[in-house]
């Protein structure tokens, strides 16, 4: 967001130029853009003119457009093109890769995507609804099942005259070898082509040890694989062991962005599939659900609060410390939450070290609470002018810091080991409960102690 | 975390292995694995194991032992490496790619790294030093400087003369092309080569329009167009726009995981740096200042509180309903802070719509306010038996969730124009300003309507 971004001037003469309907300068600008900055244009444009911008760039190279459509969010993209009627949507989904048209179909309303598929040519709308057979968010779903592979029994000069051939296959690095009845048995890299001479055998150059996705792997699993392993490209197979597909390093990075914001919007309570942009409406439908919890939760403690109204009304002073102790657990507990759903997510916390970890929780816990307790009663023993109150105060903060430390390493432990996503574990429950749990705490604490403060 | 993870697998035997001293079998398990995998055993171990496993391997495959460290972060993987002699570390560090090197070295204690570069071979130690005089997290600071560059007076079948014989540059797939003073002027890919004929000028077949990034270019910046333009390597150009060195997708996954990380970790309140498996005492050391902060804040708050003791005393059941104003403010206000950090980290919220993005917040917060202000009102009028008590409850929690959207939207918009990361707008200082407001507004109205409640 630096002020000078040439994305922002790009945006500023788009808004311009369709203002005063300036189409020819419009289109013109359109098409000197790259795709993916198009895409970005799109996003930030309010939604009255993202529509009639893209439709006037689409009218006069379509390919561009598309391309563009396609660097969206799934989404964002099809609501663009729900107005359009579905013949024109058939020529213009043909044309595209085939996990792009499937990501953009399964988004458009059903009826819709239906008309559009049997519009379709048949070679194109069969590739696009095998890929809708398989579940959201798997190798299947994700692959691109336009994959450059060769016979195994070719030399390394067929091999490159076969390359030479097949100039529309993306991002070829490297070459899968498959046998007669197209099972992976192995791949050989450009380079590696390149070095040796035309008549070696490419079974003699391949290597055979190499690492496939299954097509319902999880996406989050494929990441993890091509990441540790600096792979470019992962082959998709099938039960078989017969190749379908291939997943390419540019989407694995947008898997490991898309779920790096799903957990930073799960653990703030928020929709996985939330935007900045996204319109208020939807955006205060999506949000209102965690709030309401958190609404039912947080009468919950006032609930806590109001069983010891008796012993508030005797020191009033209680009212306002009981809020320290269970800011402070809340705090805490998002900080160790955290931790651990991020180390979940990096797969850094494994079963094996899961104990180690809960440990290692307590003992901060413990050496945040004696520290923050001891100052905390001094601070109430100023405030308030009792020392016993400090002392309770110091008590109920170590307390509270020990069982938030204890619930936000185990919950998301818990959640996972269910196959939940451990980032649902949101700060909005993990609050709460320190927040139910540190009011009991004090104010319990204070009651029995009440003959001292 | 699924339980039948082969890598725990591998883990508790590397643990048996080293307790009952079966060093040969140790030895060959570790050689069986890829260093990306080695790095993760390393990573679950306890510290006072990992190193002693690290250095089994270190003496019987030295060149393994350093990949999988090279894996690591490097924090971590210099730890493992202190207690090693300079001049062993000389020779082992000038066989790793500079800029894993330049990582470690830059994390080993400072006359150590001093003495390891003195004693390592000339050329190696150069291109270190080269690398470490650029700031941290810049395209400098993480490019590999062995980039494969050709003369632009070449021809195709010459070039792939000069490929076969630079067999150790690691993963070429794009082919950049200089001048004579090895200033950047085309590119052209592996493939490319493959399908002209080899007397065709490398002119003639490369692309002059592209992307690179200047040594100063902060690396957020450069995953940024790596991912958005899908590359697979960006070549990095000094200020008189020559060659220096190429910036790997493998690089960028990792920049865009630690960023993701940096992002999650701060939001909550833990240093960028901390990780699931540090230890107890470090971890202690870095979250209590964020603490210790939320201490003074949350003291503010109970201040709050105290100036309306008189109020609390007279209406004790304000003490329990002013937690519920201060809990949905707080959890409104990480919500709208978490979508507003991740949509300026994603490049989503730009300048030109930062507006908008304010206004659709605000109405968010006013939706919200109205629904769940209601229902509280009706909550209040339960647990208090005071419809004036709802009344005002309704209207404080409306003006504090107003009050949240409109802080957390802006605070870290105006951070990030600042230069400042917007994550440190962390939720412990949102949370603080939605109490100290809430606490305000909803004992300020029932002071000023005491008669009626």
């Amino acid at each position: 967001m630096p002020p000078q971004r040439r994305i922002d001037v790009v945006f500023d003469s788009v808004k311009r130029l369709q203002r005063i309907g300036a189409t020819a300068n419009l289109v013109n600008l359109l098409q000197k853009q790259h795709p993916a900055d198009l895409a970005d244009v799109f996003a930030s444009l309010p939604d009255r003119n993202r529509r009639s911008v893209f439709d006037t760039l689409l009218d006069h190279n379509s390919r561009l457009a598309m391309e563009s459509l396609a660097e969206l969010e799934p989404e964002v993209g099809a609501a663009m093109l729900v107005d359009h009627p579905p013949d024109r949507l058939a020529l213009l989904f043909q044309d595209l890769p085939s996990d792009d048209a499937a990501a953009l179909l399964d988004n458009l309303p059903d009826d819709l995507s239906t008309s559009v598929i049997d519009l379709m040519r048949k070679k194109e709308s069969g590739e696009v609804q095998h890929l809708l057979e398989y579940d959201d968010q798997t190798a299947g779903r994700i692959m691109n099942p336009n994959v450059f592979a060769l016979a195994e029994d070719l030399t390394v000069g067929q091999a490159i005259e076969e390359l030479q051939r097949s100039r529309e296959v993306e991002m070829v690095f490297y070459v899968y070898v498959v046998d007669a009845r197209r099972h992976l048995v192995g791949v050989v890299s450009l380079r590696r082509l390149l070095l040796v001479s035309p008549e070696t055998p490419l079974k003699r150059v391949m290597t055979s040890d190499l690492i496939s996705a299954r097509v319902d792997t999880d996406q989050e699993e494929i990441a993890r694989e091509v990441a540790a392993y600096n792979l470019l490209a992962i082959p998709v197979v099938d039960e078989e062991n017969k190749l379908v597909g291939i997943i390419t390093v540019d989407d694995v990075i947008d898997v490991i962005k898309d779920e790096a914001t799903e957990d930073i919007l799960r653990l703030a309570g928020v929709s996985a599939d939330e935007h900045v942009l996204t319109g208020p409406f939807e955006s205060w439908r999506k949000r209102l659900p965690w709030l309401g919890i958190n609404l039912v939760t947080a009468t919950l403690a006032a609930m806590v609060v109001r069983q010891f109204q008796a012993t508030v009304e005797q020191v009033v002073a209680l009212a306002a410390l009981m809020t320290i102790v269970a800011s402070m657990g809340g705090n805490a507990a998002t900080q160790t939450l955290t931790v651990v759903v991020r180390g979940i997510a990096l797969g850094e916390l494994t079963w094996s070290n899961s104990r180690r970890v809960l440990g290692k929780e307590t003992l901060v816990a413990i050496g945040n609470g004696l520290v923050l307790g001891g100052v905390g009663a001094g601070i109430a023993w100023w405030l308030a002018g009792n020392p016993y109150l400090g002392g309770i105060l110091a008590l109920a903060m170590l307390i509270n810091l020990i069982v938030a430390a204890v619930a936000a390493t185990l919950i998301p432990i818990a959640l996972r080991a269910l196959k939940i996503d451990p980032a649902l574990a949101s700060s909005v429950f993990i609050t709460t409960l320190t927040d139910v749990f540190g009011f009991f705490a004090f104010l319990g604490l204070a009651a029995f102690f009440l003959g001292r403060i």
